[in-house]
């Protein structure tokens, strides 16, 4: 085994900040992008994690992204708040509106957070788990682009549309999901690929819109939703509110924009945030007790809560630290040397 | 082929409405209910059509409904509007909030509707019209009863919690999906059962938690979610958002208070609705132009959008009348004449 090297949380996010500067991003930019990413690596969520940093580098270096455009604020003190992020990544767009949706939604039950014109590269739990610590619960979604075709169809058309849902729990990290809409993710197809190994049946289709379960042939052909018809619908429905409805991309425009899905894709996202104690005004029972009750029962029967495995990865983290291989430790020292020239 | 009756949509919701009156709902009621289950009917989706009468007037026989509780309206101008329905059918409930519901999301962007204290049968798809038919994009959820075991686990604990979402559509009838969070419905394990055929793989669990493909092991252990732990996800967040949050029962609580699953259950239910004008004011694009775009890029390659058969039976029913076969028309005749007296 190659020596790794273990780095504490707030030295790997200086790290990744530096890279981030030197690449040209702003400050502000690169410290959200480096603690979106460094959540990823401290989770064990190791598809979101410093792997990460060279796709946001190469869709910087393609002139996809804008390093440096300050979110905007558009509040007009209804429900529905906006972000527009001006063609910057979506992480400080996030930041800067999640504490007034958090606000807006205390006030008045409900409220959404639309982030408009923003490239979008993270995982949804991280911001999930912003507002279950505000004390709401909350619902996030965004389009992708085009690599889903839907169900009974043939060809890429909608994303692999990522949907989560946080509901916040006493001392205790929130009940958390977050997961594709497409049967797999692409990463995973990519990884039996590299191995030689077939996909399972049901994952994709191949170019001609025939169910394959050849890894090259689902590549340049089309992923699956989960679900059947059901999860098809889902991913439809995160289309129209997360692309049409806030007047931002939907999956197939995002391709066609970006010209390429190897690039951090540009387009919207929402998120609704609900007050529990809002909603359960003037009703018997307390929420979140009542809500323990049900996750207790879930646990009892030997079923998992989603995100139990990240949750403990977390705190084995926090008080080791996170281990790096060698190589991955590399290649964080020539991304820091080299800044853009060290990708394509 | 024995002879069939047709009527129709009119003299069907007059005979349905005088069968609940007779068995001792109020006016209001009756009505209310009657034109969801002709609304089934019409659409040829006969699993809520004149079938659930029969179900009604037992849950009525049972104790379990109030027949003729009104429902009220509690409106402080947030975002959340809630109806008490009072032991109630839902249906007389959901007519008074709908319009409100409509009107706040209008402007607010965003309003949710609870119902509270209700029993509920009917499908979800005709609330999510009558709501895109005031010109908003809704997504209803409610709990049910505990028949489905979450993902990983043994046991019956979550609902089939159905789901449901529309988005209006100019000049056609919505895009609508409706579907249970359960892999299958329950009747449709029942139809198993009677033809003798075993289960698809991945439908159900026996009595011990193990899975099993024999409709009778099925109907006595657990329904499974569909799409595995993703749909199991989605399922406890209908369980957090319709049950503990709005302060209502969640399906293990149901069940308990019931104490059986052979009539209607008691709980709450959830419906946001969207304005997609006010998410879209001030973006490029007209949002329900653009949501045309995808569904036509959806039916351009050969799959179909959710609904579409109903619609085709609704068109069809709406120009030749709902047909009624010889067995159908005579059990609605003995309910008539026979009202709560017909039924155990």
């Amino acid at each position: 085994m190659s020596e790794t090297v273990i780095l504490g949380v707030e030295a790997l996010t200086g790290r990744a900040e530096a890279i981030f500067r030197k690449a040209g991003l702003s400050s502000r930019h690169a410290a959200a992008l480096a603690r979106v990413i460094v959540a990823g690596e401290r989770d064990g969520c190791k598809s979101h994690g410093i792997y990460r940093i060279e796709g946001c580098l190469r869709t910087l270096k393609a002139g996809k992204v804008s390093p440096d455009a300050e979110p905007i604020l558009h509040d007009d003190g209804s429900a529905v708040l906006r972000v527009a992020a001006g063609g910057a990544f979506s992480c400080t767009a996030f930041e800067l509106g999640a504490p007034v949706l958090a606000e807006r939604a205390k006030r008045l039950g409900l409220a959404a957070l639309a982030i408009n014109d923003c490239t979008h590269f993270s995982a949804l739990w991280p911001e999930v788990e912003v507002l279950t610590g505000m004390g709401v619960a909350a619902l996030a979604m965004c389009p992708s682009y085009s690599t889903v075709a839907p169900a009974g169809g043939s060809r890429p058309l909608l994303g692999t549309n990522p949907i989560a849902f946080g509901w916040p729990r006493p001392n205790q990290p929130p009940y958390v999901f977050d997961f594709a809409t497409s049967v797999a993710a692409r990463g995973e197809i990519e990884l039996h690929r590299r191995a030689g190994r077939a996909l399972p049946e049901g994952w994709a289709l191949d170019a001609e819109g025939e169910a394959t379960t050849d890894p090259e042939a689902a590549l340049s052909g089309a992923m699956l939703p989960f679900g059947g018809h059901k999860g098809s619908a889902i991913s439809t429905m995160i289309e129209l509110l997360a692309g049409a409805m806030i007047g931002d991309m939907t999956s197939s425009e995002a391709l066609d924009w970006l010209g390429t899905t190897a690039l951090a894709p540009r387009h919207g996202e929402l998120i609704l945030a609900f007050s529990p104690e809002r909603f359960a005004a003037g009703r018997p029972g307390d929420p979140f007790a009542r809500a323990e009750t049900l996750f207790e029962a879930i646990v009892g029967q030997g079923a998992r809560l989603p995100s139990q495995r990240r949750f403990a990865a977390r705190e084995k983290t926090m008080a080791h630290g996170i281990v790096l291989t060698a190589a991955e430790a590399g290649h964080l020292d020539r991304l820091e040397a080299q800044g853009l020239d060290a990708v394509s």
